[in-house]
């Protein structure tokens, strides 16, 4: 049988999903693919510890240059993450003549540029599903399945460890700090959490989607991020009350004068789709114009749905190799030079619904006077609720919604 | 520009999304493909009606050979449905080495090996995104983008007629039939709307997704169907009270002694997934060895989303030509040579959770009698709830319910 060779930098978490997703499911991949798909070489700078997966010997190496160099392996993968060492692996490896598949959402949104044009330059492939929703097929689905539609809005849940807290908060209680230190507990957010709850996760793998998208190099800093750590129980506790969920969104929208992008907690209707998205779930809620909503919903993180992904794309690359070809589908959607600058709206331009919570003094016309104050830089009032006295506490809750997001 | 012709055969519904997408949309699917797709001749035994949609002169004829026969067309998109002259077409156009699209569920799940095979002896490609779930991208992800995955499980919502009934018997109440008509006023169900609540188009659908996940040519009528005209609303009620959801089922499992194929009305728990996929939308929700839970979710039909699923294999291949390859991708997953029959396990040979609603005269030992009667036939009972008579109602009511689908 037709043979292609692998080579893998990066024997961490997923890389070890890798290994035993190609070998596990070997018997499967090459009937449906019609090749063997062979793990040649695996570097890593730890080759010591026990991962529970075997490997022949010689396989493993603590040099990557030996998987980048051998002239035997046609596709590299390149599990090491961050925006230093794992850079200089996959422009490399391109230079090279390899194929490249990444789960480096942080790279990608960061040195896309670079990365996507050096692609180009050498003619090669670069394979990245597993760079946003883990497991869920949605880069694909962007770049092939959706193919002939515009779209016209993305609203994300990409970060599993935010979507965690949030979702826990909601269904039982807790607060932030404490809905955290639970989530570290679990496995579910890193000792260092900050990545995923203050949005950088989510902008990286947003920027991602509004390239393929909008076909540009959006660099993930251009976009409004804020985080979860302001979310308040009674946030949680006032947005059910409405019949809304809250849960950290990634948002894109094709709008006269740019494209919107951000990330931020937003209210949701508790029946849309979304809302039952929970706990370390991803999905993807898309809208094109001829094709309507489509959701695609899974595992957004974790060793085996990542290891999935990454071997959909080796497969994706084998299949050209098979025929001869490459670059059969530019890697961004758009092809090379129909790439270009978006516009993105400043965040100080867009009018949105937006939630507002009060604490004041039980006095009267507290409620008048900080309407009064709205009405006069012109935001309208779409609802109200004012709460009162607390028992024993000497400062009651005020609460004025502006009809959040719609769902549209 | 490089350019393709492609060749349309039916301009019914989807035919005019089709034209609407291809003309609409060709400034996207020009700048993602590197490609102009030109709709050459369109074919329909009317073409007197006004669409809406203009056609250049000299596109329309009411002869389809002159799409089948043209040697300037490439891919002939066949949109005429059922299982009689759609096959004649598409059996020609292969022969004359045309690559084909279709949306034919019926014709694919019934004849699909004769045609099938012929794609593969005459080296064409054939897509059929559009024949499940219509715009949402669902062969494309068990073909490729789980590729690496043994498929354990399929749930499908597949048919949006017999959704949006049950539901609307959900949501708004109302028994069936009232409810059928309702869905027939407002475009939702056909005038015969057999097809749709009995089952058979979610079997047709169902045969495609097996044929794709386990790599054999499933005709529909192995698969075990019944359709949603016996549920009453007081099993919907019940199942309220149970906290179920009544849904119309496509399910598929790999199991020991072969694959279990079903289609029937399902209870499944309310805060599922697909328990949220109401009215006339259509979801699959798999479960990969690797990648776990994937939902995907969004029209099952329609003009719109329909043609978007339908453009989008019509790009697939023409991303083929541009590369001067065909067959990249095996039609049904699995390389020709790996496709086999499989083993279907009888449903007589399946265990399952079952929901048994009895009426019996109040009298008593009633229960006793029916839970002793089960118990002889090895059959234990998980929750029982027994109704008390209705005001003014000789029946009383008793309900047996077993424990219904767990969602695995």
């Amino acid at each position: 049988m037709y043979k292609i060779n692998v080579g893998l930098i990066g024997f961490g978490t997923i890389g070890t999903g890798v290994v035993r997703v190609l070998g596990e499911n070997a018997g499967v991949i090459s009937k449906r693919l019609g090749a063997e798909v062979v793990l040649k070489r695996v570097a890593d700078t730890d080759i010591t510890r026990d991962r529970g997966v075997a490997l022949d010997k010689g396989v493993l190496t603590s040099d990557s240059a030996e998987v980048i160099n051998d002239p035997e392996i046609s596709i590299v993968i390149e599990l090491v993450g961050g925006t230093g060492a794992a850079k200089d692996f996959l422009l490399a490896a391109m230079d090279r003549g390899k194929h490249v598949v990444t789960a480096n959402k942080a790279l990608l949104s960061t040195h896309g540029r670079e990365i996507f044009e050096k692609a180009g330059e050498k003619g090669v492939d670069i394979g990245f599903e597993a760079s946003v929703g883990g497991g869920i097929p949605v880069i694909k689905a962007l770049r092939e399945g959706l193919v002939a539609n515009r779209v016209e809005s993305i609203y994300g849940i990409i970060n599993g460890t935010a979507n965690y807290i949030l979702s826990r908060m909601t269904n039982a209680g807790g607060g932030f700090d404490e809905v955290l230190k639970l989530a570290q507990a679990k496995g579910y957010a890193e000792a260092d959490p900050a990545y995923d709850i203050e949005g950088t996760d989510t902008a990286h793998k947003l920027a991602i989607l509004i390239n393929l998208a909008y076909g540009t190099y959006l660099p993930f800093n251009k976009i409004y991020t804020e985080g979860i750590t302001a979310v308040d129980p009674l946030d949680i506790k006032f947005a059910k009350e409405f019949g809304w969920r809250i849960k950290l969104l990634a948002i894109a929208k094709a709008a006269a004068g740019g494209v919107e992008a951000r990330v931020h907690p937003t209210m949701i209707p508790e029946n849309h789709p979304l809302a039952a998205v929970d706990g370390a779930y991803n999905a993807v809620f898309l809208r094109g114009d001829a094709v309507g909503s489509v959701m695609l919903y899974g595992m957004g993180a974790g060793m085996m749905p990542t290891a999935s992904a990454v071997a959909a794309d080796v497969v994706d690359i084998c299949r050209n190799l098979k025929k001869g070809v490459s670059r059969r589908v530019s890697p961004l959607s758009y092809c090379d030079n129909n790439l270009r600058e978006i516009a993105l709206k400043d965040i100080d331009d867009i009018e949105l619904p937006y939630y507002l919570r009060f604490s004041a003094m039980d006095r009267p016309s507290v409620l008048s006077r900080i309407s009064g104050l709205l009405g006069a830089h012109n935001i309208s009032i779409s609802s109200v609720i004012q709460k009162g006295r607390k028992e024993g506490g000497a400062v009651p809750r005020l609460l004025l919604p502006i009809t959040p997001w719609r769902g549209k």
